[in-house]
């Protein structure tokens, strides 16, 4: 039936199935589209909601890389807020609240809008293997189809399991089937697999609540948006709404925990540290008796509501009356009930940093199958992947990002190196160099390589060469423009700054702590430069942080050329660990079963300490 | 969890659930739409379109009903076109081709819109009964949610057994479980049960086609619409094509025959005779050496295109061959295949008009569960259900249609008079007074009587008083008004009708056929009348039909009186047909078996001829 041989094939529509295909097809590789059900291209399984902290940087370094994620989370938001707007320009992190339909619908046009995706409908249950290469997939059916290379992005639905109190049933996701087969195949194959866990919370019915009784959560005033490109701005948006827990719920809750497959032992597999439950953290966090609930609307028309914070597999009648004691959902009528779901995960150890597995060449693994969870850290995976399978077919070099570079490289990186035993999530705190990894510059770090490589378009990457050349000329004004005392004098008093007696360049009183922006174009000179130039917001701001910042950043940037320099020292391939007496009984084991090949990836296996790279870095000579 | 008892409870939310649950919460009961995906509420399984020979009328009844079907087919058609408009206004037919995501959309909107309807995800898996009444449901997870009615309508999905040549697996639909436990329980209960098929085309990547090759088939020109509210007439369209099979197809086809679920004895039931898949087409009609194919696309913006004509359940290979050879689909590539599905119905003679069940009270049958096939017919099932659910709770007569008054009601007349062993589908034949059931007056017809019983709104049944006062001054207008030879000679000459010599009323002359409002509108009497009153299109169709087919309505509307004399003459109780010798031996059986009340519905049953009609008019003495 599939007569061709395609590049690459995709298993699974998700975040991370629609961004690999996107990436491999606009790269120019001939991609096939397999999954269970062509309606549910682009899901939003869990929150209604793309971005935050840490995340958010990811979508937008997606966007930068010529992803399609940020673009459709632009075209369906219904909200935007830039979370840590009162910190540091490392910590801003833009997010959004999304309609779910539109959400989906927006994805399944763009991939349908993108030459080189074809479709198929089926459940991929095997993979056709030759030697230690990938050669395609069989469908359920019998289907065979020919591929140079596979991407794999399951998700939840390799032997997906939903636990609801008591009773347990297979599934993908609520309502839809699971997947079998893959997992079976590839550990006779000879890899190693394992079981996770997630959760979702109850769906409600809007018109039950009482919003008079909850914190009123808006958007931004002035929302700003995910995409480099030109994407719709919000001009209104759907409010949010934040109520809380008490002891009384936490009471009813707990008089079900008998029956909580969380508890009783059913469910075995660990889930999100950082999306607990709620029987979790009532669990973990005994003396608090309260904890907040975000009340997100899952689109513009639509009555049907996601309880942010009420994540739950207890038994249904449980969460009924549980959720009821909450303030504002004393009439709650629910939609659904939330679940637990088991799914089978490979440990991402057994991946090289392309995504690409040590055992099958060829075949690339991304998304919730790698023990990640998230639909940001699923799509860059796919973005990554997808990359990946099309350089490799085509004999090109790959395309890495490094720890310095991107969230990315930090998320894949930390993933092969480290591995992971609980669903992984990305966090501002696992990029040792946050203040260069910035929402403002995701664009500036990345798009020139993703053109490189041929995946950005010349759109892209000139509007951000557009971008770079007017803050640099912006920066430079403020290097070699003067002020007087007479000009400057009244701002510096009105932040309360000490005033100066001489001339200077403006860089030197912009880079002060409380001096703005809003503040320099209150100088003529400044002003009549932006408009002689016509500068837009993003520029402003990115002369901004790079002004005012370049001390942090200089010295990232210096932390990080000595990293690279650690990158540089070798290890030999087959060295011997056990003749260094010095090195910890715990170091030598994980060095020997993983082999890093650099000192540098070294240091970031979990158990090697910095004394044990000491001993690395004498004996290895630097 | 559920405390409260609702009044309604509508399992499944396809066409029949939709309306069901419109319905009986619009008439003012607590309604509960229990489904198995909240998310594919008011989904298009097959064809992308609504109407058509028939069943566009039945949408215009259900319309004018109150419920939502055509308004939904308003605000998310691509195209129209009114079928037969060059018959007699009996036959004319509406059809649009929808946009299948924005359909599904508007529906569950719609739902959400209608204060009286909650929602809730889960599989219904059995029936809570009290003695001979029906009191609630039981969910998969053991949820037990009461009501004082129940609707059933789960279409395909009660053990529903997915066929695609030699293999078979589990399913609702494509991607979708099969619901198990329902069927089981009204078995043991008494009920008859049976299974039946029915099968869908492949969906295709409308890139790959050459439309080129084949012949368009635009929209009407002046696109009219379903609701008689004012919902939005389609200022733009999407064209649909047409193309052929050959017997180069033919006899690819042939070729997997042997692999055929069809042909090989694995599927035993029944499909649509007047809907078969291609396989069927090309077997039964041996000599025929080409089929018409219709290529319709799947919305405004999707590439999904709905293959119209190549319904087929044979395997998936042989479907891509033969596919191939069709003029314009050289290149084709498929999105999913043709599937064949098996599913439990029950008898529709175990139901009362209501669509209420015989052997329990209070639950009502709706949709591909009594056997019927298409959307329409599940539509209008549906609401029939829900209205006479909410009477019949409430105490109240309930809600039938007679024969002559709808096509709605020769539907369920037919199903629980005659049953069905195949799916049954509606025509125009079917009904005896079509020239009553009209598209264009179903408004007239039904609003009065539903604006009775509480469900349609004041709008309705003011803009259906207001068309009916000016039809009706119009016609008087006609009736009244006389011509001059001079004035009315040119127009006659002009449609080479005989002149005239003398003035006569407007009627006459305009019921002669070639006149038609156009010539009347000619004379300024006439385009006076009109611009003083200012009659819209409607009035002056309705007006022009209801004089110009004044002569066959009359004879209809006696015909149909005399039946309901007929309908008046009763069959006692238990009355003996042993005894009546000339009854022929099947009519006995039947009459036994049935036991109508009257000698019309005895009339009705297959088996029962116009003799035999006669021998029970001679005894029970006229």
């Amino acid at each position: 039936m599939f007569e061709k041989e395609y590049d690459v094939i995709v298993v699974g529509g998700g975040h991370a199935g629609a961004e690999a295909a996107a990436a491999a097809a606009n790269m120019g590789s001939s991609t096939l589209l397999v999954t269970m059900n062509l309606q549910n291209i682009g899901q939003m399984s869990c929150n209604p909601a793309m971005g935050g902290i840490a995340k958010g940087q990811i979508v937008r370094e997606i966007d930068a890389l010529g992803g399609y994620s940020g673009i459709i989370t632009d075209k369906s938001a219904i909200q935007f807020k830039m979370l840590n707007k009162s910190k540091g320009p490392a910590m801003w992190s833009p997010r959004a609240q999304n309609d779910r339909m539109r959400f989906a619908e927006e994805w399944r046009l763009a991939l349908e809008d993108t030459p080189n995706v074809d479709f198929y409908q089926e459940m991929v249950s095997g993979l056709l293997v030759k030697g230690n290469r990938i050669v395609g997939v069989r469908t359920s059916l019998g289907v065979d189809i020919k591929s140079k290379a596979v991407v794999l992005t399951n998700g939840t639905f390799l032997n997906g399991l939903i636990h609801i109190g008591e009773k347990q049933f297979g599934g993908g996701r609520a309502g839809e089937r699971a997947a079998t087969g893959i997992t079976e195949q590839l550990v006779d194959f000879g890899f190693d697999s394992g079981r996770m866990k997630t959760g979702t919370p109850p769906r409600v019915d809007g018109r039950s609540l009482d919003y008079s009784k909850m914190i009123l959560q808006p958007g931004d005033e002035n929302p700003e948006k995910f995409s480099y490109l030109k994407t719709p701005i919000l001009t209104e948006q759907r409010d949010c709404h934040m109520t809380h827990t008490s002891a009384l719920v936490h009471d009813l809750l707990r008089e079900g925990f008998d029956r909580s497959p969380m508890f009783n032992g059913r469910i075995k597999s660990i889930g999100p540290r950082y999306c607990p439950s709620i029987e979790d953290k009532i669990n973990r966090f005994a003396d608090k008796d309260s904890h907040q609930i975000f009340v997100e609307p899952e689109g513009w028309n639509t009555v049907e509501v996601y309880v942010n914070g009420f994540s739950t597999s207890l038994p249904e009648d449980v969460q009924y009356t549980a959720l009821k004691s909450v303030k504002g959902f004393e009439n709650v009528k629910f939609f659904r009930p939330g679940y637990a779901i088991e799914y089978d995960y490979f440990p991402p150890t057994q991946l090289k940093h392309t995504l690409e597995t040590k055992l099958i060449d060829n075949l690339y693994f991304a998304g919730q199958i790698n023990g990640t969870t998230g639909y940001e850290e699923a799509a860059s995976q796919g973005l990554m992947a997808g990359i990946n399978a099309h350089l490799k077919i085509n004999e090109k070099e790959s395309f890495i990002l490094k720890r310095d570079e991107a969230y990315i490289g930090v998320l894949i990186d930390d993933l092969i190196t480290k591995g992971t035993e609980e669903p992984y999530r990305m966090f501002t705190s696992r990029a040792e160099y946050r203040t260069l990894l910035r929402q403002d510059n995701a664009d500036l770090r990345l798009t020139p390589r993703s053109f490189e490589i041929g995946l950005a378009t010349k759109e892209r990457i000139e509007r951000m060469e557009k971008k770079q050349k007017e803050s640099d000329s912006f920066i430079n004004f403020f290097r070699k423009t003067s002020f007087t005392p007479e000009e400057i004098n009244p701002i510096l008093e009105s932040v309360s700054s000490a005033t100066v007696r001489q001339s200077d360049k403006l860089f030197k009183v912009f880079s002060r702590p409380k001096v703005t922006m809003e503040h320099m174009l209150q100088l003529d000179a400044v002003s009549d430069f932006v408009k002689e130039n016509e500068f837009n917001s993003e520029v402003l701001e990115q002369a901004e942080i790079q002004v005012k910042y370049s001390g942090y950043i200089e010295k990232e940037k210096n932390n990080a050329d000595k990293l690279h320099r650690l990158e540089n020292v070798k290890i030999p391939d087959g060295f011997d660990y056990s003749k260094l007496k010095s090195l910890s009984y715990e170091a030598k084991e994980k060095l020997e079963a993983i082999r890093p090949v650099t000192i540098s990836q070294a240091s970031r296996i979990s158990g090697v300490s910095p004394a044990d790279v000491s001993v690395l870095l004498v004996f290895l000579g630097r």
